[in-house]
């Protein structure tokens, strides 16, 4: 049996069932809440995933996700990162719900070596990290402080050990009341690159991602909530042959005097052909080739200093003297 | 009027004359001399562009472009890096034609924060510079070294500055025998990153490369020879998605029942339909994505040193002890 | 002949004739005007050298040399770094004196490589480029801005060449109105490592900073105005053993019952026995032995942003779009 | 009471009661057993502490300590190179002793952003991982590899996790036979800043190194056997101050009519005065002021490899394929 091709994206929002509809069609959808806020420089969508039939719809987890989209992201916008930045600030301490003295483990998923994958890794090395200093000098510590602390476990292929295995043993020791699990993500469609924040507080389940982590980062395994922060980095190459061909197949449909012969031969290309016709135009490589723009090394800096400072809002009180971290 | 899509690339061996012919179709072009040799670990193309009528042929100055190509650099096959430094190190050598008390200025193009365009910054770095040594303490150095200066100009948008306006002004002070070039190529096909070196004497022409080079690296501007030195690292988004749309267009035309109608709808498609469809995949990116394998960062390094190997032995007589530079 | 140990130093203000004096002794040194100013944030000391009998007393060419001491910006005082920035802005522009479509090229000296020699290129990858605009989009940029074009050279080291040449070439090629020359400098003084930030009209000398270069960037070779900004990054490692056996001797010498015999002792002690005692203790690495704080790597890059920002202010005019960059 | 200033060391054979002694003097040290070997390439020197004799007269645990000295590093000797990487391995696989299946963990302590703290990190970076393929390929994997995991847990600084918490944590998961930690030193003496190579069968105990681990990496805390290799990169710049002290005091003392009250004045100063000099010389940074070669950045490159060289064959047996891993 050949594998067929389905295009690989981790967000909700680009979940099948999802994908393409109108807002109407999306809320007709049992066991989903959809709701879409806007403004000048971003988009909020909030999937609520209510129940298994919500669950067997659009295949992700019963849970909450929460994107946050903002195209002026990639225009180096000053207005537009202050204000994913606090809209990501505000949905992210919902969902923390933190209490005081209430300590926050942050872990940056991903590949340090690898440019697109090494988001996690540059978000944790920008956060205000706190906990040592509530064991050693709690008298010295402002009230608006959290106690955070951050880990980049790194990637099978470089520790040789599962992401979620190491996690696990340091949340043993650590004992945090709520673990953030930051990663880069694969999406469908290339305009989301850098551009899409999604929130979700069901934790990261195995195989997603660009790295191999198979045990998961959530609940049921760490024993304590997790949530995930997540910015699409790359596109597969494979997706944007496959949207080639669909595009295509919908252009030549499109045309008045299609025989009904070839109508049924696109039809079945959207089948059976696709994935033989797509590892042949990216042989030798098909699975590991990325799409990314060509300046993701600036992008991932850019986002991960977004994100950084919308988990330093969410987790310390007092957010001016941490805006520079 | 719409520029039509024409598939980037920088390989004389892929100019559109050449691209999926057989040797001998090859062969009967007039104005060009086409040569393959073969073994194990690697294949050497000799292509020698004689007259205009040759250039008018392919598209390629007048000159000699040397192409080793060698799957098994992809496998971190340490006999296959051996071999390709030996066989690149002896091209090298009889392009350069190096006399006694020549100085030799190696030149690494490309933007060194854009992870596939830095091969050139990578190859420089790893040289065996030793011009000033000659200057300042010329009694120490053996007979076996030659002159060896290097710089990275960097690219226009880091500068401001055009490449070829640093090199001239370089040039002009340090009066070298002979130009090396470094760049990092554009391919048309994947199979090709990171596995082909090109080299040519012809220098190089405005506007090849992936970065921005307006003024030629060449003989005509610098005054002196220039060897073209090229590896491909990344492949055009776009060209894979024009990839996609060829086979697909291939395997319709091959469908038994085919109408002629369609047959001639697939002809358009072939040309005016083509690129307003690409830029419909790639939107809002088209120019600038590219598409690399996952792991572009350990490939830079790897080939990186497989050329700087190779002109260290070429440059310098004595290999003994420039093996691990 | 043994070469005599004497500290090293590349700061006007830690001159021989006005180390350790008092500013009125300053004052009456013939040739030599110098003001200070104070206030919360920073000192500014101006010393302008008026002719050679002032250049003789200090030992630095006639010209301005105006430093600027915050010891906060070690702190991370957001308002410090913003204070300083100013300032710096301020008397850059007064240097500067730029008129419109004057061009100027900033050269980011040192070695990327080595940490604390790395802050000229560091910086230079900060500034805001736009003198390629100017040539190719000219009816877009706005009128507040002038042209900027930046390079980092390398060392001799590194590329076989002298940095001098390599300016020198790049400046008859771009004929920039004033060159900003950016340097990691030795002091004297530990408690300058980062704190200070040296402006001077000079150029740069041969034989100053922590790299190797002996052809001037200055006026005379390269034929254009030189603003020559500088930070101690470093303190040489013998400096510190110079300086505790100072400390030392005098505190000998303080002791009551002391025989004559003994602080003649001492007094040679000063002189001839002094070199062979360092360099007994810093065997035997002697000549290339710095000492810097462990965080070095941050201290380079917050400096180098409150540098950059100050070089942005002072050449473009609208400062609103720029604090960012 | 003032501290009185101890100069810092983490190296067995600097300890106090060997140190400057001559070979003769230490082997009459009851409880301590000292052995050395030398060759053209370098001195391997043994010290055993066997019991709480030995213990109390060095200070440094029951144990082995094995000292690998070659000064020839320094000097990109490869023969060098090669020799220490073979007798490092060689006493390593004496430590180690493994049995089949047997999994070891290797851990890379210090921080990544502070050059001469970095040296664990990086040999972990250059390590042979392979235990994630023995739980997912195991048919694949030849005969003579172990199982190998390694990580690197960062500091306190940048955790907010201690880092002995974190690797109990990964050990409770992964549960290896055996952890080598790699970390950077501090040593008394310059000449050995790269140069010397120590393993001890001891593991790490709190205070040691130079970035912040309080709870100790060894067997007794982690319930493993803990090899620890550590390279001094660093020397405190107030042991370089103290050094230059002690010189002076000495050669001051040599000098022929030397007055009694004086010698006197200079025993004080061994003592009560040393650390209020050596203060004010480092003034205000004391406690952080490190020594290193300017080139410290390539060193830190050159001996990790040989570090994770050694490792790499003495954990795997088949050498070969290993070499430029």
């Amino acid at each position: 049996m050949i594998l067929l091709f389905s295009p690989r994206s981790d967000l909700a929002i680009e979940a099948a069932a999802l994908f393409n509809k109108t807002e109407n069609d999306i809320k007709s959808i049992e066991g989903i809440e959809y709701k879409t806020e806007k403004n000048d420089n971003y988009t909020v969508t909030r999937v609520e995933v209510l129940n298994k039939k919500g669950e067997q719809a659009i295949g992700k987890q019963i849970g909450t996700y929460v994107t946050v989209e903002c195209p002026k992201i990639r225009e180096n916008d000053d207005e537009a990162f202050e204000a994913v930045s606090t809209v990501l600030a505000g949905e992210l301490e919902k969902m923390l719900n933190l209490k005081k003295y209430h300590t926050v483990l942050a872990v940056g998923l991903g590949n340090w070596n690898v440019t697109p994958d090494a988001l996690g890794p540059k978000v944790v090395s920008k956060l205000v990290v706190t906990r040592h200093l509530f064991e050693y000098i709690p008298e010295k510590i402002p009230d608006t402080l959290q106690a955070l602390c951050a880990v980049s476990p790194g990637v099978l292929g470089i520790t040789g050990i599962e992401t979620g295995e190491i996690v696990k043993g340091i949340c043993d020791k650590v004992k945090p009341d709520v673990v953030i699990a930051i990663d880069a993500l694969a999406s469908r469609k290339i305009d989301r690159i850098s551009t899409s924040i999604q929130l979700s507080d069901t934790g990261i389940t195995p195989g997603s991602g660009i790295g191999n982590k198979r045990r998961g980062l959530n609940e049921d395994y760490l024993g304590v909530k997790v949530i995930a922060i997540g910015v699409p980095t790359v596109v597969d190459a494979a997706t944007v042959a496959n949207d080639t061909i669909e595009i295509l197949c919908e252009n030549i449909k499109k045309s008045e005097n299609l025989d009904k012969d070839i109508g049924k031969a696109l039809e079945i290309t959207d089948n059976e052909f696709r994935y033989p016709l797509i590892k042949e135009v990216l042989n030798p490589f098909v699975g590991d080739l990325i799409v990314t723009p060509k300046e993701v090394d600036e992008i991932i800096d850019d986002v991960s200093k977004i994100i950084a400072n919308g988990i330093n809002r969410a987790v310390h009180k007092d957010t001016e003297n941490l805006y520079n971290a």
